[in-house]
């Protein structure tokens, strides 16, 4: 159970990586918003593989088609489901995986749960199920935007490399998805030379939310922080997650963090816009840490069904590095995050923003 | 709203600061299970003020009194409110601030959220309203222990210094509560230094879930690291969490760090014990960010809510690093976020483990 | 679980009847209302024992104390939690019903359901967890009538006598809660002598909600009758709800009930205020069924936990007719209901009303 | 927001009238579960339009798709997404209806609710919906089934006539879906009669569930009755829900309503086999009043969007009476929250019953 994210944006993904289809149903789409199919096109297109020659050469179209919820142009504020059909489906590379654990891969916890599994590509455990999440940030992107909240997204870091600058016009203009021109060259070779020794590499996803008012999140239990960790962290690959100032905060002192704001702006940012997990009306940075790439084309030693061990390689067309289509994923969640957190308000206070 | 945490062992906070007592409801606890009042005391000892000249002199004995749901010594399976009258309000010491919105506090964040705020030592913003969130724990890890899993935590770094082993059984012999007798020491002499120069300092508490059988926690939207994220940073002053390897993960490659599974034990635990959002069978390990407390000694300047700035000294009363009381508060959402997911597989799989 | 109802207005009550108290946590009060405690007691003691020579002789002064969310007599938005101290607990009597499961109780139930139970009174089955509701509907009807919705309600049948008038001014000046004076000198006729018998008998009570505007409660799963549905049934001894024209209407045509609309009002209100789930702007009107209390004097045969049967006779205290007391009960579930349907609207257009 | 029902077996059902498709989320079906499409099909045959002379002539074939959650014949634990694509839509016949209110339907309260609807067959208000219901319901029956909980139901009521018998084997043999043969007849007369004069009729549906162990629902809140309850009252055209003795109770005493127990059965059923909200061992029966059918061919006046009134004819294929087509739809609500209360049953108790 538990496919579902958000409280009143409510977002339920479904599918397996290899069954007839992937798709969403978001339930609190506000009515009178325009829904573009083209938008939400535009941002499936940035997570689907086979963008450049640093994702995975798998093709697949990933046509959306709105099901509900939409008329003639606008939101109907009933539940909008999308259905993407899974196209390039090669189940039988797979077949020799069905009764092997890969390492680093679901597969053995998902037999344990569930005693039953669809071994094809990950099943549900696929990246492939983020297709009903990036449509669904589509549509929070499209309400956000009405209240005047952006947000942006990029790889700030890929292995030792880090991006020095935020530039998010830049990020669609280079394959690693990067804030910082100069930097991506470098991500770009790192990813290369990764692929080629058929290894994968980590790296930092950054998103940020600018304009978002003051006074979204809840306190305690559903601070803006909690949201949009758990947000974070339910993306495939991703294990640790910061705000603000985040980690690097634990080795310094409260009156260097200590934002001090004048009534009208913030001397820094520490609390990344979120404080007592309430929105403080600076921008809200968050940044995730993308392990690994799981899936590497190395021979491996993996668990079988059957007790005991066999090597094995993982043929074919894989991410070396996940990051720059982490990105849209991680827009589209910190999108939804923040659209059910604009609606909560809206029934705490009654007015708009 | 939502001031829950948990779908099926369902936690709900109450309670401000300095106004008559903060307190939990817990919804879901299973029947039959040995409820010590005896025990809950002891984990809301470990979280109270004035354990040491490391934490903050504030002296609240935080009695606990149940008062439902529990019968003859045992679990009825209904809901158990738990209740700690507030004792040391010194609410005077706030008056002054009723107008002036503290750096780094939520201050401003609830004024204008909800257009109405109690002042008094935060509110419902104020790390007291860990007392219920510790109370629940102990709950919780009742009900764990009977399947098998034990909880620990302890901090592992504060500023600069970290510890190098993890034994978790020295914990609560040092006032840091760091698993490594030798870094108490030196994190100690950090944290007095700290507290004399009237500033705070930040770190990194971990937390350990030990026997935890795979197959916990739900994929895609609710994967156990999303909720532990969530958990985790729904604490005060946590700016950040990782499961497992974590961050340091960014700069390695998939070669590395996939864990191999010979079908009994792992080879290393980069996953911190969860696959695909599910319980894998290693050890659960979760690392949070802390920050500096944001209550200082020092002068600081604060925006006024009639505009403008002032300057303020926060008297008295505060923790030099709120690491050492962090750590029963995460041991606590832990055990919480555990048991919910423990009931979950029960409702999945109709069996106890 | 599940003590909870409501999703943004959120009442979650806990205790059972002879344990040291009962009460509920209200997590979704909307900031900056006039909380007055004397309006939660006045509530409290329509609900409570002993009120007249046709309800339970049973003494018990249900003080309330509010232990958080409310600051200077105004509520903060963040949980109110209300307290109500058990204090006339003769739990001996119920020493002889430990081994015993009375009929049309749910002892039996809850003995199979959780293998544990407080025999004493019922336990957390007593119409006695009624109080935190009542004392939560106190709150929802403050916020409700801050937009201009008023609840009734009172005893419209009981046996075979019925109300020939709603005049909802006269409920509280007759024992019964009959919003007919003269229908309720003959129902209370009917209560005495049963009481006399040592017996019970059923009723119907009516709720009605005045000034709520078109647009409340959501279409399918969560429509309006649904939940009001829900909220009257979740009460003690009710065992049917029917809204407007309800079973009356399975005889009837369509071309009669089909209620006609001018754009301004209706011709008739067969459909009780709701059309499709969603409330139409006519006055809300739901009935439910109640009961004969379940506790009575009589000998009766019950079974006992060792297996085979037995003759009970339960001392003492009981309603003859429990509809006087389901009435602040079914008005405060009403009114949550409606609060939280308030507050879902709210997200949804961003506007009061 | 909230076209979801259920907190463990989740059902979410999207899709308009006259929109590309209508379909369900069955989010929390638990793995291993022999899934048969041509089981669900059949179900949805029971309710889909033109199956007889006294249902709505309109030809829809209503076939599904299961899109996810399948592998193999078995139920993955993964969300089960099923599509059934709208093929009859002539939408122009509702052109005329775009700025018209019918009366008795839910056209006014969705306009104030949404400020924007798609006007064609009701949009999402139609009974269309139900489609996703009834293939979710299919799903919940074999998990029951499993466990050994059979549901049945049929039309009980039409007008005056009643049926005297239960033979729940009868119900697919007559049009009506009536389990007494003889006053399935008789209804069918009356349901004629009434097609003939251009109106509709009303009556009542039963469903019973057989098999339920003591202990499914949770008390206060949850309570079995208040789940059933509100399942039932979400189904389009219900405005009463009884359960067991129901309003007829209200004329009774509790020396007779007492079901008596002796350890292994129930000298009556007054209690419609829950007590305290949880099953008590005794067949489970709910009856619901469904009104008259809101479509009618006879000329009505109508309020227009312009203000003032109109008269209007809805041509066409209507049902004179809806009992029959509810029967499958009632069935199916209640057992998507029987299988609801089963997952929580075994979350409590960690075994099967």
């Amino acid at each position: 159970m538990s496919s579902s994210f958000g409280q009143l944006f409510r977002v339920t993904t479904f599918g397996e990586s290899h069954g007839p289809a992937v798709g969403v149903v978001v339930d609190g789409m506000p009515p009178g918003i325009g829904v573009d199919p083209a938008e939400i096109q535009r941002e499936l297109d940035r997570r689907r593989p086979g963008q450049s020659a640093l994702t995975t050469q798998r093709q697949e179209a990933d046509r959306v088609e709105v099901l509900s919820g939409v008329f003639e142009g606008v939101s109907l504020g009933t539940p909008i489901a999308m259905l993407v059909r899974n196209t390039d489906a090669r189940s039988e590379d797979y077949e020799k995986l069905r009764e092997v654990f890969r390492p680093g891969h679901a597969d053995y916890a998902y037999q344990q749960k569930y005693g039953v599994r669809d071994h094809r590509g990950g099943g549900r455990s696929s990246g492939r199920e983020t297709v009903g999440r990036v449509a669904a940030g589509a549509l929070a992107r499209a309400a956000l935007a009405g209240v005047g909240v952006r947000i942006a997204g990029g790889t700030v870091q890929v292995g030792e490399e880090r991006a020095a600058r935020r530039d998010w016009d830049e990020t669609e203009r280079n394959p690693v998805r990067c804030p910082d021109a100069g930097a991506a060259v470098r991500m770009a070779e790192v990813i290369a030379a990764v692929r080629d020794r058929k290894d994968s590499i980590g790296g930092v996803v950054e998103v940020v939310a600018q304009g978002v008012p003051p006074g979204w999140g809840d306190p305690t239990m559903a601070k803006l922080d909690a949201l949009l960790g758990a947000a974070m962290l339910s993306i495939p690959a991703t294990k640790g997650v910061e705000i603000g100032g985040g980690f690097a905060m634990c080795a310094k002192h409260g009156s260097e963090t200590n934002d001090v704001f004048d009534g009208e702006k913030y001397s820094s940012n520490f609390s990344g816009g979120i404080a007592g997990g309430i929105s403080n009306g600076a921008e809200i940075v968050v940044r995730i840490a993308v392990r690994p790439a799981t899936s590497i084309g190395k021979p491996q030693t993996a668990a079988t069904a059957a007790g005991g061990t066999t090597t094995i390689e993982i043929g074919g067309r894989h991410d070396p590095c996940i990051c720059p289509r982490v990105v849209p994923v991680a827009e589209a969640m910190a999108a939804i995050t923040l659209a059910d957190a604009w609606l909560r308000q809206r029934a705490l206070r009654g007015r708009d923003r």
